[in-house]
């Protein structure tokens, strides 16, 4: 292969930065462009997200650039949900069955930046911060960016230009005003708003709540979580309707709405969040919406990754793991590549082909996970379901995994298969308990026979009525 | 109420002027403004679809407005689908297993035309020709447009906007770029594309096929569809990958390629079009598109009705229906209306609420459809659950509804609902037939009860599993 190729990267986010990273170590020469100033230098946005789910899909993707090891020692292990009712009442919820299956609070600065200092050790790689894209040729891979400060415009051009410019992309944008080819496009926003909020550590530095757990508030209809940070604080997302709710973004108007809204919600919570009504107003209100797109390339020359491609909701804790999914993916395309020069063209459509239908499905899982963890951990039948589940991965570890463990836990699956068969069990499941014809006192391996025998039975009915 | 109102409606399609006549008939002041010129003084664009589908839901809509009777006077009744296979060797399917349910082939622009008449007489309706709207302020209800010839811009101001402008949308376009609220929208387009050619009337100006049914030849990836017109020519449309395929638009590009093509796929049919080389060459290739967006209405000020909020692929015949349908939906809410004076923000909320699952569903469905078409009909399984739905619905005409009886003769159940059952429905009856459970030889009532019973199974576990 000629590996001399000179790639453009619009966007030094995480996947953007592995992806320089991974890039450069096939041997391509890599200019890394970044809108922001490097976080290395400067104190992060206040409201941003500032710590993330970090689980296998990741870990693999990480493993690949060689940077796993470093990347797990600014994690914090979760074992399971923590579950926070009205009263102050908590019960643990375990993410599986097995043993050393959990998830990681990993901070995303922290991560970026350690992305960025393994890419920026490789000698082909070029880092360009504050330039801002403001146009793109997709036809002659070129870009027009703009300097933050001086406001200067300069073109740069490579052989091909990968944008990884997240959900707001820039190279996306793009590809939907070409007229000249048909680009399938969604844009998604869920009713519901999320801002966050600090639980500080505690005086003697250390954790105010259970350092080992996300932890969830599930209200129904808007929920609270937490996810621990190495510094002893928790960063604490609120999800809540924007508006035609009893509370809602729009009637939270005022310190005594919040502070009435929060204690009657969450009184447990509110004791451990000093600051609430004043980082209630400072911090600003995302949105939440799930970018869907097709084709990913265009003229087989720019190709687009990570959120720019397919932007999630946050509820499965998979976007970054999926946009470092996408890096081992394109890896593999290029690993495969026999020719002796690069069809790009090529490429890109194996790319697409190989991996859209699960990006799709873990857009369409997240959303689940939604309504999942808002109303259903609250919920009778949810429990007994994830009680079934605890059992059948601690009997049987090598043979049943839940949907979770599915999504999460077995990178060598795709995420539309875990959607697939994930969904053929959880429902098999309800049922059998619904129906009465399993209980948490049966012997585990009958209840193992017949989960696996209605799952099997679910997924035949739909594939003879939808193949 | 205060029916004084100013109305000013972008866009003089189907759903544009049969909305303008209707809300003149409710008193209101209509000012509808189409960028094309009156399709009443000129020919009609070659290659726009030229018939189309009426059937039960559209029938309503026009029976409201009191145009009803007057355009059956265009109708051809469509019994069933007549399927062709490889051979020229048909068989009819039909719609219905009871009497007095089909779908009518109409053509286009004569209902246009019927419509604009209607409204023209109201003495409240202005029509306004060859503007082209180029900018809507969605806050004050005003717009501009250019004159197609003179380029000479207008501003109007309504007291609302109802912009029923199409699947290009003006108005949607203003409110996918307001950045002052979170839009949905989804635009999805088929890997396929389509082309109309003309089966011309015999030289006694007869039907050179049979009249009555819609013609299929569903050859799996790729089909051939026609309707009748009254003037004794059917309406060709061609279904065809754009690319990656056999045979696909990219590579039809010599006389020679699309001969070979349809004569090997569509003999019979290839013998009734005379004119087939040049008119593949001479008419577009057209795209096959979804459009689902929300809200439907900016600021209280502004609502989007028909395509422009909610277009849907051709392959249930439910495009115009579902246009239609929303103003009856739209008048229903204003019907219901209490106050003195109207809250359109209120009403504009309300009729999203009321009317957003059906249209999403619909659009579902088509996509449905098309797959049900170009494969289904031609396979074994799925002409013996037409049977069995032809015997239940003959036998059990005020008990049993197939999907497409739901959807097509069920005015008065939603789309949303029609999905929900006619999907478990088809769903119970492929797979009693795949697990030999029914077979046409069964005495009907048993048939029913088995069909019902395991219909009404299905809808539960999805009820307990998902809900």
């Amino acid at each position: 292969m000629t590996e001399k190729q000179h790639l453009l990267l619009i966007g030094a986010g995480l996947c953007g930065s592995l992806l320089a990273l991974r890039m450069a170590q096939r041997g391509f020469q890599v200019t890394l462009v970044e809108k922001r100033p490097d976080l290395r230098d400067v104190t992060q946005d206040a409201g941003r997200s500032i710590n993330l789910a970090l689980s296998d899909r990741g870990l693999k993707g990480l493993r690949l650039a060689g940077v796993e090891e470093k990347a797990l020692e600014l994690c914090i292990p979760m074992l399971g949900r923590m579950i926070h009712d009205k009263e102050g009442n908590t019960f643990m919820s375990n993410y599986s069955g097995r043993d050393g299956e959990y998830i990681n609070s990993i901070s995303r600065p922290g991560l970026n930046m350690l992305l960025l200092d393994a890419a920026e050790a490789m000698p082909n790689v070029e880092i360009i911060f504050n330039k801002g894209c403001k146009s793109v040729d997709l036809e002659n891979a070129s870009a027009v960016f703009e300097d933050y400060t001086t406001k200067e415009r300069t073109e740069l051009k490579g052989d091909i230009i990968l944008g990884t410019d997240g959900a707001g992309s820039v190279v996306r944008k793009s590809m939907f005003n070409d007229r000249n080819f048909l680009f399938s496009f969604s844009q998604d926003y869920l009713t519901h708003g999320y801002k966050e909020i600090t639980i500080p550590a505690s005086d003697s530095g250390g954790y105010r709540t259970e350092k080992g757990a996300l932890h969830i508030w599930p209200r129904g209809e808007d929920m609270l979580i937490a996810l621990p940070n190495l510094d002893g604080s928790f960063t604490v997302t609120l999800f809540l309707p924007y508006s035609n709710s009893d509370y809602c973004f729009d009637n939270l108007t005022t310190p005594e709405m919040v502070t009435e809204y929060f204690t009657k919600e969450y009184p447990d919570a509110v004791a451990l969040m000093p600051n609430l009504v004043e980082e209630f107003f400072d911090n600003p209100t995302g949105p939440l919406g799930t970018i869907k797109c097709s084709p990913w390339n265009s003229y087989g020359k720019s190709l687009i990754l990570g959120d720019a491609a397919h932007a999630i909701v946050p509820f499965y804790g998979q976007g970054m793991n999926a946009s470092f999914e996408d890096v081992v993916v394109f890896d593999e395309i290029l690993e495969n590549q026999k020719d002796a020069s690069i069809d790009w063209k090529k490429v890109f459509y194996e790319y697409e082909k190989a991996r859209k239908h699960d990006t799709d499905a873990i857009a369409d899982l997240a959303v689940d996970n939604f309504h999942e963890m808002k109303e259903h951990t609250a919920s009778p039948l949810f429990q007994q379901k994830r009680k079934i589940e605890m059992i059948l991965e601690s009997q049987f570890p090598d043979v049943y995994s839940s949907k979770y463990s599915l999504v999460t836990f077995n990178e060598n699956i795709g995420y539309a298969e875990a959607l697939r068969k994930g969904r053929a069990q959880d429902k098999a499941i309800l049922n059998l308990l619904d129906d009465k014809k399993i209980s948490e006192a049966d012997k585990p391996s009958e209840i193992l026979n017949i989960v696996i025998s209605e799952t099997n039975a679910i997924l035949h009915d739909d594939d003879v009525a939808f193949s």
